[in-house]
């Protein structure tokens, strides 16, 4: 058997990197005068231990030495790890470890289910939740660590480098859900492992989204930057069945799971010549991009981005193409990381400030009537100062399809 | 703009087809005592609509007509649609909409986080959430309608007709990953919408799962049938990258979405000779399905067919390797729809009794040590009376790659 990793062990960060990611979870948990807390989530349990397993992760203030609750697979040992059958072994083999049982535990609210919530809550002896771990998590997952930047680094390599495959790729009256499979496939044999993490029940999505001609400006009920009609009423964003024309674009914002950590980039493609709009469009977005990398500095507020996002494009006379046409986003960028959706949200009303750390992907992207969906998108690291560092280094022109 | 649906009309079912799966609802909010409930998961709308919107729908067990209170797309429009901007104006769009207010609306709480179900209680003028629709939900939601049984039979279709192709995907010294890449491309083409929707936090899969060899008896912290190790520690299921030996079975278990309803079918394939061993555990396995499918009338103790599953594989001298070696699954089938672990539930000690209008997928897979995963799953259709009316109609042999 092939063992890419290591199937026993329950932490496949290692004691240093682990002891990096809990510490400033740990002092947040200190802060908001949190004892203990129980993650349980599949993304949460990967962000602390490096692997998914089913079960949950006991954290204290008090301890850098979590402990491995483990329903499956019960192959896990090793110090800290006790299997369980069951919740209501919680307390029990908590009081065996030594750990105070019966005070406040916290749990993610902010993505478990009430009924497991309450019936949790209730094995950990209490009447009802208390405590809620999620925003602690989400602001410290906000702030990556080196190998999480390496990892995001990596995966922004390959995802360029599947970009860079695309115009061969495309054949003339190809449709956008043809091109999209295409570009699907090579994204796979690339290493990309497919899965698409979203927070929450807001996003559903397959493996990206291709949009061309007027399918762009189809109103789509989820949080993405651009909408897409989609192919059936069961999931209504994206490619649609439009075929490519020749002169308008071709927008791609695919999948970039690579590594566990995704960027988020997208390019635009196009057969024949595009209109001058079409290129001001781009160049406006990658304008747009650079400028804000310009301004990601920690302690700069996610709204400033927003803002100056804004009045580029006023200042372009795109405002009303902005960030989509008859139904516009509310922002221009957000966190990413393990899922699509992490902090902080570049978005006029955001309260979050950049730090040092921070996976941010860019896209300012404009819809024209009649035409389509134009523009960039790009994944940055905040570093100690400004610029950005950019890791999605596919060429920002609108690429020649033939 | 191709507009494969109407993208203004909240109720894509038609009346009369909403009604089919409204009244059931109401007559189960009846005997719970429910008297109003808000929808609010992508699933359930898209159950009782036809559609994915982003917001509520409003259900009294009074009255036939539901209310859309939508957040997105705001272009929905028609009879009942009330168009809000967040939580806290429900309470005053149902007063204007001549509802009762004030008094305890059942929400998804099996579904909804804890943490969205407090706050919207707390609109709805609740302290805390009182009354679950969820189960009522996954009960009706089990049992499919006439036009629900046909989108089922499509996929079916579809499904084998991809299954069909697999033999010509297939090139010597390929890896499980790289024969999958080719069927999920097989699939996408064919129509596959790709998402492959879960409910509940336990399950994440991309398109399905291609095994051969020990990497089937890798134990997974998912609640799937089958293991394997995966590519990746962030989603330790499937293909490990193991090279596919003549000789050995290859199980292909992928993806059935084609109409927002998805089957769910596996089967064997291998390059080369198996031994008499896997041709019987297949055997078995088929012989399993056709035994199970013969017991499969409204009235039928779900743990009954897992009983008989088990006695079956006993009598064979297969007890040991029945649903898994090393870790072993405690089910051997599922209802499937929307997701793909709907209700019933045939394992031992389910109580689910079966339904006619069930649609149910059986998996009696056998793990042998040092050769891989055999068997067969078939999705079935519970008619007025035994047997099982069959959906997934490829052949059932061990079929030849090359």
């Amino acid at each position: 058997m092939k063992e890419p990793y290591d199937f026993h062990n329950p932490n496949l960060l290692g004691v240093a990197e682990q002891i990096k990611r809990l510490r400033p979870l740990r002092q947040a948990m200190e802060q908001a005068d949190l004892r203990a807390a129980l993650v349980s989530s599949p993304v949460s349990i990967y962000y602390l231990t490096g692997r998914i397993y089913r079960g949950y992760l006991y954290i204290t203030v008090d301890n850098d030495a979590p402990l491995y609750l483990v329903r499956r697979p019960t192959i896990l040992h090793g110090p800290g790890v006790h299997l369980i059958a069951k919740p209501s072994q919680i307390n029990e083999t908590l009081a065996k470890a030594g750990m105070a049982v019966g005070e406040p535990v916290a749990l993610e609210l902010d993505t478990m289910p009430y009924h497991d919530a309450m019936r949790l809550a209730q094995a950990l002896g209490m009447e009802a939740p208390e405590g809620n771990i999620s925003p602690l998590l989400r602001a410290c997952r906000a702030v990556k660590t080196e190998r999480e930047k390496d990892m995001l680094r990596r995966s922004g390599v390959k995802h360029a480098e599947v970009y860079s495959r695309i115009p061969g790729l495309y054949k003339t009256g190809m449709t956008d859900i043809e091109l999209q499979i295409e570009i699907e496939r090579a994204s796979r044999l690339e290493g990309c492992l497919g899965i698409f993490r979203c927070a929450g029940l807001e996003m559903e999505i397959f493996m990206g989204n291709v949009l061309t001609g007027d399918n762009a400006d189809a109103p789509s009920p989820y949080d993405f930057a651009m909408g897409g009609a989609g192919l059936d009423s069961s999931l209504p964003v994206g490619a649609d069945g439009t075929v490519i024309r020749p002169g308008l674009p071709v927008m791609v914002d695919v999948n970039g799971n690579y590594t566990g950590y995704m960027t988020d980039m997208t390019r635009c493609f196009a057969a024949g010549t595009v209109s001058p709009e079409v290129e001001k469009a781009n160049r406006l977005s990658a304008d747009i991009c650079a400028g804000l990398a310009g301004m990601m500095a920690p302690g700069t507020a996610a709204a400033d981005l927003y803002n100056r996002a804004l009045e580029m494009a006023r200042e372009a006379g795109m405002e009303e193409y902005f960030m989509g046409h008859r139904s516009h986003a509310g922002f221009v960028g957000h966190g990413v990381g393990i899922e699509i959706n992490e902090l902080p949200v570049i978005a006029p009303r955001s309260r979050d400030i950049l730090a040092a750390g921070n996976a941010i992907a860019l896209e300012p992207k404009f819809v024209l009537p009649g035409i389509g969906a134009v523009g960039v998108e790009n994944t940055y690291l905040v570093g100690s100062s400004a610029p950005g560092e950019l890791i999605t280094k596919a060429p920002q022109n609108i690429v020649a399809l033939d």
